[in-house]
């Protein structure tokens, strides 16, 4: 669990929620931090239903400012004003998204009683944020206005010591912070051990690509290149690709061509538009290009790294 | 059906959505006239799962400028746009609303496809609406910052010309309109007919009252008697009264005081605190002081002037 890293997706609907799906918005936990990716009308209605900790969300990353996926975000930050939120929260969004929630306090006469530390995105591979286990930093969407996706990368782990050489050698812990970090190991008599020896390869890092809305483009296939799960944008089936292309949005098929060109290991789609109640169509149609596609599941929560081809639901998760 | 008047409870929750209700909205059908009283986060999706005519709702009053009463206004006005709404729009707000909205139309580079008219609430007993049917004007809440109930009057109805009085002296359908406004009937020969021997009294004229969110007053009472339904707010049980007074929000008995003071018909309870799982001692508490007591239960709709202690799901009226 310590090394958990998912994603719960708590909309999928593109510009239009309807009866069964809500916009676009997905919290993703990494090692307990918990970060939100869009904040959709009745975000944090989602988060309560799905028994995700609404006050433990200290970074909220906005991809670009069309309704559909930031609208849940005043009401979020009154609900977490109203719990007795303390904590700083940090919103990593395009310009405009402070006059916005600001504009409302004023008017409503609230002041929440926490810090809002505003991040301005700006440009395409902007690192947002960094840690020592992860970084964020933004891929650049096309779209009608400035628009955002996200890439998580694990940073590299240390290597493993093997449990037979700690036996052997009598390694004292002090200097297995050095040895996980590639140095050899000196015997007190002075010997020395070729760290190659005595480590195994790090776990592999994960990553997780967030790409939504951006019509279809090539830009961004190096950065994505080999990430463990791709959620991208399918706002159509491909028999529209033309209205697609016009409302700068990937028809299945399109998000399925970049997966295969990007070579990433599983591929989740979204951003379905409210005009189609079955999305089945949508994982027939990215299958032709890409086997390996799932779709984003109202209430569901995908493991990254793991590249099965399925998904819990939350409730599955916790029992 | 064409003397429909009823109320739809899309959310009943106070401040903070909780998983299973959805704050402060309700729709009111005035002989398929839709009515929106105040918007919540999420009216969009309430009104679709209850199957009501999003793109029928011509009027939205909002009571005041906290979240949970208006967030769901900016994502069903984008709606509206992107469902290619060309029909003027009515929003009855207080100061701050059209600010609000616009800025987000400029920062999200979206302009509605309709017109959108403002009308601006400042004071009680303002007449905010009127149409052959009904009036609707303000009532004045004790709030944080201006608030107003919404009172919604049928005008009186005509005389009910009695059957056998028709076929009696053959009235010419010309001369209906004036017995049935009090006119007496004049035969051919000159002989009068007074009109009480020949007319039914009206049928009686309804009326709602929308009484949210406001600390105790009696201030409203006379312009409140005697309608058929009014829903008010009862944020918290009477043991926090306390509370309830420092917050200017009312309890389920102090809101049953009001119903039996103003002698209303029936009472409807909501706004409840997020606080509260169970609602059944809302219930229980107002029924003490007023008998005739229901609780606004989200998916239900209530009609007015029937003051049955019923209420039905929108299942069921639709069956």
């Amino acid at each position: 669990m310590s090394n958990i890293f998912n994603v719960h997706i708590l909309g999928s609907s593109a510009a239009i929620p309807t009866s069964t799906r809500y916009t676009t918005t997905q919290v993703v936990n990494y090692r307990s931090k918990y970060i939100l990716l869009d904040c959709c009308e009745g975000a944090q209605i989602q988060l309560r239903r799905m028994h995700l900790p609404l006050l433990k969300i200290d970074h909220i990353f906005i991809s670009h400012l069309h309704g559909d996926h930031y609208l849940g975000l005043p009401g979020l930050i009154f609900t977490m004003h109203l719990l007795g939120r303390k904590k700083k929260l940090h919103v990593y969004a395009p310009h405009g998204m402070r006059e916005i929630i600001e504009l409302q306090y004023k008017i409503s006469r609230l002041e929440p009683g926490f810090n809002i530390q505003y991040h301005l995105i700006h440009e395409a591979r902007q690192l947002l944020y960094e840690d020592s286990f992860i970084s964020i930093e933004t891929i650049g969407m096309k779209h009608g206005l400035p628009s955002f996706g996200f890439l998580i990368n694990e940073k590299p782990a240390p290597l493993n010591i093997r449990k037979e050489s700690i036996e052997q050698y009598q390694i004292p812990v002090p200097q297995m912070q050095d040895i996980k970090s590639g140095k050899d190991l000196r015997l007190p008599g002075g010997k020395v051990v070729p760290n190659e020896e005595i480590t195994l390869p790090p776990t592999p890092s994960r990553s997780y690509a967030f790409c939504s809305d951006t019509g279809y483009t090539e830009e961004y296939l190096e950065q994505i290149a080999e990430v463990n799960l791709l959620y991208h944008e399918a706002t159509f089936l491909h028999d529209k690709v033309d209205v697609a292309a016009e409302k700068t949005h990937c028809t299945a098929l399109q998000a399925a061509q970049i997966a295969q060109k990007a070579s990433v290991k599983q591929l989740m789609l979204g951003h379905f538009s409210a005009r189609y109640d079955e999305l089945a169509p949508f994982l027939d149609e990215a299958k032709s290009a890409f086997e390996n596609t799932i779709l984003a599941v109202e209430g569901s929560m995908v493991e990254i790294g793991i590249e099965s081809n399925v998904y819990k639901t939350s409730e599955e998760q916790t029992q």
